[in-house]
């Protein structure tokens, strides 16, 4: 059957039925300026979860769910063997554009629906998978459902956390399966393989002229604050040479911090003092206390430790440093890497491999199963953001090679 | 009458008094921190001039108000020639100390005090203004009184001025003046000298071990608000080389201004970025727009002037550059410099000379009178604080250096 060649699969995704789809979707939360406001379990996002399972039971698929609500779009295959799963997640941030998440999730669905067209059935069965609250927005922390779904131990310790109208998550949890009360529940069951696909997010694929990413991992992170203490005096009358003045000394830390990561490649770095907080923030006076944030992303672990030794060194009298978050790097799986690249090869996609900067669904999973990702190009690198854009092309380019490999993945034994 | 010598009345300045009278105003808008909170008209700041009229009443002194509700506190003289005139303010900032403005009214009302026990009666009359709402805490601009009882055109505008209750300052003096309406009316009258005695508000005067400033002047300052752009962006997956940070081009913005004034002598250098706004402000952002106010002071107008070009020069597509404030250095009157010198030296106080780097009412008295100040130190140059604080020892000799020359200057034809 030479038509059922994952190419024969991958050439019948429709650019048309994506993008309409992706339109659809968007409806759920639109906002005036284009963008989509979907928060995690909320009442539009609940909307948008019916009509996305109302279009997996007319593929014929089944639908789960599981404690964190994480909803699991099942297509059978010949065998029951540990599924191949795709997919990513539908909540936005409050201004976000309707790529972020929902591209993945749509581009998965498509691939389900060709291969009914098609009237192909795998070895395995297919899954997309819809991962409760990646973004984090309305309930800390983000990528809630997939770090669940792989330690379902950290659930217990979330379900207090509540969101800005002091709604807990397990009120919010509790609501949503209420209203999917008709969805079998499922634990965990082993993956063959997860593969999301995703926009960049970033301005790489753009600049680099190229329409797919295969994403060999995910920087590893250092959040670090740092406070420094001065003192508050007038600005009239205070000679330069006993100042103490704050906000000299942040900068001063600042140059110090940028200059000793400037051995580093400048296309590996990801260096950013983001936040910022001033006191007492006025013209004609020197600041007492100046507290600023600093954002450190890293592939290598060696990179990240020998960092975390030098902002140690930083501290002193008058400079206070807080570490408030890390992440160790993940790589994903070699083979798979190696099956997109020849994925792309076959398709004569002219892609790139890259780190992501960014944090996905994938970063958890990659505990759990054989894991990566694939890009397509964000224009300008925008994304959160009602302007968010890929172009349609991408956007199909992207769906087939999606399709290609879990063709391919779901055929193995 | 060699008894009547202005030595021998300095000699009689007593500090006791000095300090319980201090201690007595400073009962009004008392914090529990130690500090005073007195707003510029509020009724603890009326209660407080009610406190300071009948003190001057059983002095035997007449009281008058103008529209900008500035007090006149008058000890007649011989004849009727231009009163001699001292004095300062007692609003304070929301949290205060006892010294700012307190200070040079307490001792001018000493001076007059010391006068009636000695029984003399000077030449010309000499007066102890209260000026109105000099701190511009309550109603803006600072220094208020005495800029509209040099420039009463100016009143007009700032009626409209409201407070953060959005009381307008129209009805502020309304209310002050119905609180004191048996007090007569006075328009501008000529003043044959203005000579203001005030806490240094700075560290020079303690950091060189001298207890008293003859104050030559008030530097001439800047304000600008100095806007970067740049764009928002992922943190994690934006490369360092194609980057728009505002909070990088904020830095190096700084960084070019502190170079391009780093050829004057340091001691005369008032440099300072107090006020900073970031957006979007977040840990994991690029920042796209960083505003910063620079405060500039000099007593040199060529190097102000100068300075404002070096400024319009930073001017550019990123960059966006707003005058907000700006006023010439003023000189002291060199006469009056003169005398307060011999006073220092006939009172064997070992003085300094110094710029004033905050503004004060004498800066615009300077425009309608021979003017000058005298400074005593602050410890450790605090101010604005409850931790405001100076030596009764040096708060004595400021008096009794004021009598000294209040004395001499009241003789005069």
């Amino acid at each position: 059957m030479s038509e059922n060649t994952p190419v024969h699969i991958a050439s019948k995704v429709s650019k048309q039925r994506l993008l309409d789809q992706l339109k659809q979707l968007a409806f759920f939360g639109a906002l005036d300026n284009g963008g989509v406001d979907r928060q995690a379990l909320s009442k539009i996002e609940i909307q948008a979860r019916r009509w996305l399972i109302d279009w997996a039971y007319s593929l014929g698929c089944k639908v789960f769910t599981d404690e964190c609500a994480n909803l699991f779009i099942r297509r059978e295959g010949q065998q029951d063997l540990p599924p191949v799963v795709t997919g990513s997640h539908i909540d936005t941030q409050p201004c976000g554009g309707n790529l972020d998440g929902c591209y993945g999730v749509i581009a998965g669905m498509e691939c389900l629906a060709i291969l009914n067209e098609m009237k192909i059935t795998t070895c395995r069965p297919i899954e997309v998978v819809v991962w409760t609250n990646e973004e984090g927005s309305r309930f800390s922390p983000g990528a809630m459902g997939s770090s669940c779904y792989v330690k379902p131990e950290l659930l217990q310790s979330y379900l207090t956390h509540k969101d800005i109208n002091n709604i807990t998550l397990k009120q919010a949890l509790q609501q949503c399966h209420q209203h999917f009360s008709d969805l079998p529940r499922r634990s965990r069951v082993p993956f063959f393989s997860f593969i999301e696909l995703h926009i960049e997010q970033g301005p790489v694929l753009e600049t680099e002229n190229r329409p797919l990413a295969v994403v060999n991992g995910i920087q590893g992170v250092r959040w670090y604050e740092v406070t420094c203490l001065g003192e508050s005096a007038h600005a009239g009358t205070t000679p330069m040479p006993i100042r103490q003045d704050a906000m000299t000394l942040a900068r001063f830390t600042v140059d110090q911090i940028e200059q000793s990561v400037s051995h580093l490649p400048v296309d590996e770095l990801r260096l950013t003092f983001g936040r910022w907080d001033i006191k007492p923030n006025a013209i004609n006076t020197i600041a007492s206390r100046v507290t600023f944030t600093l954002d450190f992303r890293h592939a290598n672990p060696d990179v990240l430790a020998e960092f975390d030794l030098i902002i140690q060194q930083c501290m002193g009298d008058n400079i206070q440093i807080k570490a408030i978050f890390d992440h160790e790097p993940v790589a994903f799986d070699t083979a798979l890497l190696s099956r997109q690249c020849a994925t792309a090869k076959a398709l004569h996609i002219d892609h790139l491999s890259l780190m992501s900067g960014a944090f996905h669904d994938a970063m958890h999973l990659a505990e759990h199963c054989p894991t990566s990702m694939f890009f397509v190009p964000s224009h300008r690198g925008i994304s959160h953001n009602p302007a968010e854009y890929t172009h349609p092309d991408h956007l199909h380019l992207g769906a087939q090679a999606l399709a290609y490999c879990l063709a391919e993945l779901a055929n193995q034994d």
